[in-house]
């Protein structure tokens, strides 16, 4: 957690670090500026010392709102920097070594944040060239953010359960809304006799994650049939809901208020279930429990993939432990930790050194993929490792693969 | 468009780039591979040739809507890879050369895309130095993607339009919805007589914006009063409407579909207005006026801030051209392009050298700034550009301060 960004500088050497770049994507801007609204802003943490935001003097109010000590770049008189630099490049430069030189900063300085790849080269390149007393240097690894992030504070549980509160009540909002249709022909109509369609589907979804707060950019999956069979195909707008057919409904919004995201994916067959997805589904359950009842906190988080590859093949299923790169059987890792972003540590694929910790929060997710079967399969809780080092699911909706229509 | 690309290559000596990064904010992604829902992608174009894309095995469906040829990360052995390097930084540097080896990228190379800034600065530092048949660089002020965005394509017009028809309908929705309430005691309220604040309206937009295919990210400024006067506050939820209040309604949503941005701004009084509100109002018309009398093909962008510098100065205001860093009176540049980013070429501060050009789209918004007296003023709308050097507006909806209540 935050409290923790001290000693992981010491760890690594760090004297200082800056946070740059805009505010799209830019989870590091978000953590250290406690969720305020802010697009333009740097962060200067020194070790040892509190974090510092120098803003653009349009952002002065919303910067306040993180509550760290704010300064504009006019402090720095910015704008005589822009006209003297002749560009917007040096005048970064320039006013970056304006703050370095008021803070005093010192020795090894590390940048975080998301920037242009190539203009990110060409700045650090040239701000460790353009001023000696500093060593310019970045995270290739495992960052001091992926460790803070990796467990929570109260805080940030608090905004994670509330995420998930409302996560829940969304996703069975959905369900619901599909149980209302009737069948006619093998497909769900609507009460004039159209098809339900995807599109209408998450369209619905997205008025319930409006209501509630959440955003998920388009990016939730529901995806049926064939579909289901690849893992990250989103779903097609025009494809109706038919019984029999496998549903792999995967639910991952984040809050529009504080930025923290649940996650969650149940499969579904509407009507009954092929007996082929049934067996998938119960071996995929299977898995799951596995899992949950292996838990433990000080455990290699990648134990986790070997219990459910060792389900799977036991099962005869291609996992990526028996078939690197296979697109077909179990094709992904068992989980992944999330929290500001989506994807963050603990990492559980084989390779992985991470271990389970008080203070997780970290998804459990295997899964079938079948596209030339035409049905896929994932169950997916989020789980929270709490200070006592006991396992509780964030996720309540029911894991039930046939979903009973009229 | 996207057709000068090669030509830029060459303005540029770049023999190839690379797009890396995640998906959020990623607009040269979004750009390159035509709005894809790809989030672990690499695109790779060397000048005169058709760019290729590498994704995961996983996003392999995705990818292929990019219409690009697609390869996976699968034939570039990227499983072996990860487990003989050691580290996904290893990794990321192996598949590389793997992808310039295969593709015989020679010469400058020049990356682009969304990166962490000091991992972006190891990676290409250290990619440079393990392929010497390459000379890696990063552009540092206008892009080759900056100068390309700057003119749309039949295609993104098509999608700017959209995005702005769009975006009127909800505007011009949520006025009606503040019009339908009742002044109690110099407030607006609701039937029940609770006061309507600012979180409702907002509340009732997102449901708009939902409806219409449009996300703000909880983004628009809809500012009352005093915090209308600081140009990026983006009101406060518990604020109420109140009589004679200057509100400044600021809306840039961009479409989930196809990612491109509209840009519209209006500033309203409920009932009446305070004759020092009107008379900043005049001005900020006036001086919206004289920009688009003057708007014309080949013109300097700098000129349009000039002229409203003039406007303003002429009424006794301070503006950034006679008080640099000004927090009050006109207080920023009179507009910027938009498109897949909010903020895009041509620019318009005193010192830029960008030209008005044919197939522009860019905002016009003066606008005056006096939080100390309660009030803030904006207007802007979307512009732009067609072939023939024709001047037209995007925003449709009317230009009236007073907005009649009951």
């Amino acid at each position: 957690m935050k409290a923790d960004l001290d000693r992981l500088m010491v760890d690594r050497g760090l004297d200082a670090f800056v946070v740059l770049g805009g505010a799209e994507g830019n989870h590091v801007l978000k953590y250290m500026t406690n969720g305020a609204s802010v697009t333009h802003t740097k962060v200067l943490k020194q070790r040892g010392e509190n974090p510092v935001l120098i803003c653009e003097p349009m952002e002065r109010e919303e910067a306040a709102k993180s509550g760290l000590p704010t300064l504009t770049t006019t402090e720095f008189d910015y704008p005589a920097l822009i006209r003297a630099a002749g560009s917007d490049f040096e005048a970064e430069l320039r006013l970056l070594a304006a703050i370095f030189e008021r803070y005093s900063v010192r020795g090894t300085v590390c940048f975080y944040g998301m920037e242009d790849p190539g203009k990110a080269f060409m700045l650090l390149s040239r701000l460790g060239e353009a001023i000696p007393d500093i060593r310019v240097t970045g995270e290739t690894e495992t960052t001091i953010f992926d460790e803070a992030y990796a467990t929570k504070s109260e805080q940030e549980m608090a905004f994670i359960k509330d995420v998930a509160e409302r996560t829940n009540r969304a996703f069975s909002d959905v369900i619901e809304f599909i149980k209302q249709h009737r069948v006619l022909d093998g497909r769900l109509v609507q009460d004039e006799g159209a098809p339900l369609t995807v599109g209408r589907v998450k369209s619905f979804l997205r008025g319930r994650l409006m209501e509630f707060g959440l955003v998920d950019d388009g990016e939730t999956i529901f995806a049926v049939g064939r579909d289901a069979g690849v893992p990250h195909s989103r779903g097609e707008d025009d494809d109706v809901l038919e019984i029999g057919k496998s549903i792999i409904f995967d639910l991952f919004p984040r809050s529009l208020k504080h930025g923290y995201y649940h996650d969650m994916t149940r499969t579904f067959c509407l009507g009954y279930a092929p007996p082929e997805v049934q067996r998938a589904y119960d071996q995929t359950l299977q898995a799951f429990n596995a899992v949950m009842d292996a838990l433990q906190v000080g455990e290699r988080a990648s134990l986790y993939q070997d219990i459910v590859c060792d389900v799977y093949e036991e099962h005869g299923h291609t996992t990526p432990r028996s078939h690197p790169g296979t697109v077909e059987g179990y094709v992904h890792s068992v989980g992944h930790g999330l929290g500001l972003q989506i994807h963050s540590r603990p990492r559980f694929r084989t390779n992985s050194d991470d271990l389970i910790a008080a203070g997780q929060v970290f998804t459990v997710e295997p899964g079938l993929y079948y596209p030339s079967r035409g049905y896929g399969i994932r169950v997916e809780d989020t789980i929270y490792v709490d200070a006592e080092g006991q396992i509780h699911s964030l996720t309540t909706f029911p894991k039930d693969l046939v979903l009973p229509i009229g």
